[in-house]
């Protein structure tokens, strides 16, 4: 058997990719340009609610001292699911839970929900459609812990679709930064998703993110594939 | 003269309004081949999850001699929601409700819901996707009125997109019962939904029947309307 660097980087892809972390890339952007992506095709990832928190807001609801613990390793490179969950607390006292906390901590607490989930809090203000970070007219929601609870003033919003692309394979693509596509995917309920925001970054991975509404409209799950559309 | 197809769409379009006029006019005096039926442009009902039951099944659920009350008339002619409501029991023992009863009364209890219900449901076996009335591979569900439960061994499913018309109404957009279209929705998050199927019928008027996770991941309410296409 030959040892070489190529054989290194296939296995530690391999293990990495077992152990649910993105291979690292080691150098131009090899391994990431896949036929799929060369076709177009990008694996879903279903994001059901969820919210990221500031360390302040960790240490009231976890308890003084508490940092976000690692649950499960997510696709995108750093990011994870923290062991900690929250509980979400409407205008008239309903509530939705339990919403995972997703790490890590961050400058500004932002919590995301479908449109189902509005609905099943009671919300009478309906959050916007925002891409993460973007909290422009977006409502407050009361977050309890089992330490304790914190309503935020803002930062309650719908994620907008959005795809995540490494640099390499956005330019394989003939994507950049912030362009829009639509989204074909396949599947009992086949539609095509108008509008999804293109995220390239030398640190992301080939990922649409769905909320729960589009997926269950559409029957789709995670690691299925989505086939990206330039145009109609 | 120029004779062009923009001129020919114009006598036909003329013609077709004279021909219409009489079709249109079943029995009420209403016209339902209007400008946005020309366009192909139909109103949304969204469909929440919902029940059918037999007579049979009124008596167990509700008390023996009750029959459906009318709470509101639905669009479709004869259709009604009920005033009665029933809950839904999973197998282990969830439940999900208030669900409406529609009416008339049928030969087959059938039980519609959404995808997102079914894992509200905890549903091991999710039901297919089927056109009313078609419960093959259909699951069962246990439903709870103040009476009585009754255990379905079949008729639970996830109900088709589908369009109902006017036999004028299709034939003004040269449609026939049981074609497949698809439909543009914009809004906030526009869609296409592939593979919708036309329900055509002399009692039919123009609706767009959506389940709430479609509805909720486009972000359209009833009334609002949505573009037939016959291909992409």
């Amino acid at each position: 058997m030959q040892w070489d660097d190529s054989l290194v980087d296939r296995i530690v892809n391999a293990v990495m990719e077992r152990l649910g972390q993105p291979a690292a890339q080691s150098g131009s952007g090899e391994n990431l340009v896949t036929p799929d992506i060369r076709a177009g095709r990008v694996p879903v990832g279903v994001s059901a609610r969820h919210c990221h928190l500031t360390p302040e807001h960790v240490e009231i609801l976890f308890g003084a001292g508490t940092k976000l613990s690692v649950f499960k390793p997510l696709l995108q490179p750093g990011e994870f699911a923290s062991e900690q969950q929250v509980t979400l607390v409407g205008p008239t006292g309903k509530t939705l839970g339990p919403v995972r906390v997703l790490g890590p901590e961050r400058k500004a607490s932002q919590v995301e929900i479908s449109l189902t989930d509005c609905f099943a809090l009671g919300l009478k203000r309906i959050p916007p459609i925002r891409p993460s970070g973007d909290h422009r007219d977006a409502p407050g929601i009361t977050i309890v812990g089992p330490a304790g609870a914190v309503t935020l003033q803002t930062g309650l919003i719908r994620a907008n679709r959005h795809v995540h692309l490494h640099l390499s394979q956005a330019e394989a693509m003939g994507l950049k930064d912030n362009d829009t596509v639509h989204v074909r995917i396949e599947g009992e309920r086949p539609a095509v998703l108008l509008g999804v925001q293109v995220r390239a970054h030398k640190n992301f991975r080939a990922q649409l993110h769905l909320d729960t509404d589009d997926a269950n409209a559409v029957g789709v799950k995670s690691g299925d594939l989505a086939t990206l559309i330039k145009s109609l």
